[in-house]
């Protein structure tokens, strides 16, 4: 029994450890790469050694950057009083493209998660706590609505509260565009709590 | 607005740039490849270069390979009077986990698909004619049993026969373990057209 030669197998396994991604899709993925012209494979290897070797995280606010301080962070017209905490560097993509919000990031590298024995620690909130010094005025929280989310946004609230900063939580309600029909009760009770006046 | 460091930027796109994989995903590979370890990034890099830099297609079969001829049509204990053809290289492993076969490969790197306006030249079927030189006893077409396939398989049947090469077609039926019931009427002719003594 014959196999495929030993650099296929091994560029499969390494398709295959990807995320998400099974032997018969690393399978294919490789088949695919096999026929690709010479230089469009090296740009693929190279893109991903650079990636891995210039990125690294923004000492203020933790987010990816190949400069550091980061882009947002060295950018003086962005207003440094207020600070918008998130999970992953990903969300702070989410909340630019909004194009709404001009103060600067925090990036916690993760949630408190009692279920899974992460606490306090394992998150980037000392560095968060170091950076009130004065300057934040508004801290937001825009960690994920949902337990570990909810229990890391109310912890800062309790840590950074002592030290005269204002902590806001990111509102909670129906997505617009949706459907109260569809909306599930603790989004509508969020929804309700959460009403203006207009 | 600011947006993923360029590097990081660059690497989505090729991650995008792979079949069924999207921007989405492409991203969450990104990340994912961003917290590795270097070493782990570096040799998936290297795995990629090394496939395509060391992969060639065999100069009798057409199989992908590391040593040419393959090591499949070196080996001595093959049987070099039967020819197994089939589609792409991936068939061929497929065969091979069988373990029944114990013949030598042809690929075709391809099918003849008028459709797709794909005539017999876009395939490796003259490759296949000059394989004939009197070794060969029997050509067993192991093509996809799609339209195209059984197309193929026609056209190889009617070039080859005047040599004096017995060509067969691999049967089509029932597949084991599957049910009556659900086979469709095409596959239920082919078992029943394809019916043996017992």
């Amino acid at each position: 029994m014959e196999f495929y030669p030993v650099a296929i197998e091994k560029l499969i396994e390494e398709f295959a450890k990807l995320p998400g991604i099974g032997y018969k899709t690393a399978q294919r993925l490789t088949m695919h790469v096999l026929n690709l012209p010479k230089e469009e494979v090296e740009g693929f290897a190279d893109a991903l050694k650079k990636a891995r070797g210039t990125i690294k995280y923004c000492s203020v606010c933790g987010n990816y950057t190949d400069t550091d301080p980061c882009a947002i962070c060295s950018n003086p017209n962005r207003d440094k009083s207020l600070v918008c905490v998130v999970e992953e560097p990903k969300d702070i993509i989410s909340m630019e493209k909004v194009r709404e919000f001009n103060g600067v990031y925090h990036v916690l590298h993760g949630v408190i998660s009692p279920m899974l024995g992460k606490g306090p620690d394992s998150i980037k909130l000392r560095e968060l706590v170091s950076r009130m010094n004065g300057t934040v005025k508004e801290v937001i929280v825009a960690t994920n609505p949902n337990v570990d989310g909810e229990a890391t946004a109310m912890y800062i609230s309790k840590i950074l509260k002592p030290l005269g900063v204002k902590v806001t939580r990111i509102a909670h309600g129906i997505p617009v565009g949706g459907d109260l029909e569809y909306a599930d009760e603790v989004t509508l009770a969020k929804a309700l709590e959460g009403r203006r006046e207009i």
